[in-house]
């Protein structure tokens, strides 16, 4: 049995949502199907997140994801708590109901995007002081401000604030960040805490509760091994319902992120969910699920149909290359989307090059049906004991860089 | 009886598609309600045609206008015939297959877009020379052209190659161009029965033909109505399957437009639909179908909201205006339309100001329920002799610029 690859004490959990759970149904390897239970709604993982930076997925609606078969999508606490900020999403009854999305929805902290997109930011023990990308607006993201904006959001699951670490980073450098992600993550356990145990009756925040929210912890640490054990460790110890792994893919290469996943996750609880951040490629998600992980979310498969990438089950195909400009086949002649059964690679190169609105929404609702679609196949494949052949298969379709380059 | 009142002579008629057909099935003064019958199916008058210039209704999919009760869009010759180019998509299939929309399809001339966008244009006895807005290109859009074009696209109406004529014009600028407009309007016709006659026989355009195209003439005129009647009269002449009516909605004022569509439409058969080009207004619509109007085009649904303007049963909303910021209603308590039913103002504003895609999509869905819905409004009205009131209604609703400003 590894180490850690069991939960804390059960009194870790005082102050789980009754609504949160995860159960194991199926693994093949380290690579596991399971069920997560939120507010509102089940999630068969592993799973995939579509990301709704702004309180939309780029050029779909939400009928679409319905559709697709989306189950859980994330949401941008630092874009939301900017504009149009959370108090505003919580007097219209939470960010579900404002932006018409009955399933559950995860948020990050917001720590990520005030490093990353504010014009100027320091950060320091209160954590991260950022002029706001929009306005240039000064704000004070701390770790209980990422936990009440959270709370006003009304997410079924939010993010404990992390700090991020630049890559490549020391050693000495990762160790210290990690310490601070440590103090950061209790100091959000403890105001989640206050924010469950007495709603509407905090001094500082008198409107804010977080009934049927959970709350992750995240690991850092960087690309060093034992720092990220050591992380994983001490954040398992602060009790959550369930863990993240941070701070990668941002820069390391993919052998280097799928090594430190495989040498965090056994440091995980078994029995809840381990989310891994930020990734990825067709192939990173089943290295990833090889490796013990059940979430992920990526900006990718949206990001790249806006432009004109297109994941297909012969690899990656470029939609604006002139080659297609007279080809009457669909974008993957073994998809089942609406795409794929209606339009034609020259039909959608057409609209690419026009400029089409309707090019980013045909071209997004392929890529989610190709990752969200991969996804099931991947539960099917643990269920049924054929995992690794499900993995090989990617790896050999994506091994080249695309189809028409 | 008024003249020109009835059809010309049936021997007229002799290229007409045997799929094209029109009857009107109830009147209420000038008003009617029919049905019109085209090669994709049957479209119930009077009805607005969604603009998808480049192929694609802008933001919206072909799903989605069916959903909406969408029963004939029009396309832009202009701009198909330069990209993705005419003979591309005969190739594959024609507009109808390559759009993947299987309903009737109206296209214009090309000639208002040549005029219009192109960088440099001359007009001639030939036709229009025009250099293309995307690379410069120089192109000659004769009325045989024009003619071809529309074959290869294979739209169930073509519609004639006019001369546009810049507003304000003088009587003889007026007189000049029309006459020139049906000198042009004669060879499209010529053209459009020669492809008819010998289908794939032509020696300049060997692959052309247009099994079921329908070819509607253009009245031209200006603002001078003597010029208008004469022009009607001798386009009838010409023995178009229907006509429309040009060459308005440029910088004349309301009344003069409607004075112009009440003068011209008596002179055209009152067994053949007739089409306002390019128009209009909520007020526009109601307006020229109490003059015998049965169909039309506008971008203004959809354009307008891309632009943040929403028609309702209020009358125009600006979404963009800071007194939405916070309000939870939708944009119309009385519309049934995907955004209403989900989403507040308070949301969309938020989506507009964020610049997302789906802002765009959602208050298209919107504009275009409200213009398709007005046209069910109208049919029915006419059908219950109730017309004139619904006429009223319209006329009080928009009568202000909007109800946030």
């Amino acid at each position: 049995m590894r180490a850690g690859n069991t939960s804390p004490d059960p009194s870790y959990y005082t102050a789980m949502a009754a609504t949160f759970g995860f159960r194991v149904t199926a693994t093949d390897g380290a690579a596991r199907r399971g069920e997560m239970t939120t507010a509102h709604g089940t999630v068969q993982t592993p799973a995939f997140m579509p990301v709704g930076t702004q309180g939309t997925v780029k050029a779909v609606l939400p009928r679409d994801l319905v559709d697709l078969g989306t189950e859980i999508i994330l949401s941008n606490t630092y874009h939301l708590y900017l504009r149009p900020g959370d108090r505003l999403v919580a007097r219209h009854g939470g960010l579900h109901r404002f932006i018409g999305w009955e399933r559950p929805i995860l948020t990050d902290s917001g720590g990520y995007q005030a490093f990353s997109l504010s014009a100027r930011r320091t950060i320091d023990e209160r954590g991260i002081c950022f002029r706001s990308h929009l306005d240039g607006s000064e704000h004070l993201l701390t770790p209980e401000k990422a936990t009440d904006i959270q709370a006003n959001l009304g997410s079924d699951i939010a993010m404990a604030l992390d700090e991020c670490l630049a890559y490549p980073a020391t050693r000495d450098e990762a160790a210290a960040s990690m310490e601070r992600t440590l103090r950061w993550e209790k100091r959000c356990r403890e105001q989640f805490a206050r924010l469950g145990d007495q709603p509407g009756a905090l001094a500082t925040a008198p409107t804010i509760s977080n009934p049927g929210q959970a709350q992750f912890g995240i690991v850092q640490g960087g690309t060093h091994m034992d720092i990220r054990v050591a992380s994983a460790q001490a954040t398992v110890g602060l009790g959550f319902e369930a863990y993240a792994i941070g701070g990668l893919s941002v820069g390391e290469s993919p052998e280097t992120m799928y090594e430190v996943v495989g040498a965090t996750a056994p440091h995980l609880p078994a029995d809840r969910p381990r989310y891994l951040m930020g990734t990825g490629t067709p192939v990173d998600l089943v290295e990833s699920v090889a490796r013990g992980i059940d979430l992920f979310d990526c900006v990718m498969p949206t990001r790249n149909a806006r432009n004109g990438q297109l994941f297909t089950s012969e690899g990656r195909l470029n939609i604006k290359n002139a080659r297609h400009a007279d080809d009457p086949a669909p974008p993957d002649p073994r998809c089942v989307c609406y795409t794929c059964q209606h339009f034609s690679r020259a039909y959608l190169r057409h609209l690419f090059m026009a400029g089409e609105i309707t090019a980013a929404t045909l071209n997004t609702l392929h890529n989610l049906n190709f990752y969200l679609d991969s996804m099931r196949r991947i539960r099917e494949a643990i269920a049924f004991g054929s995992f690794d052949q499900l993995r090989q298969e990617y790896r050999r379709i994506f091994a080249r860089r695309s189809v028409d380059s």
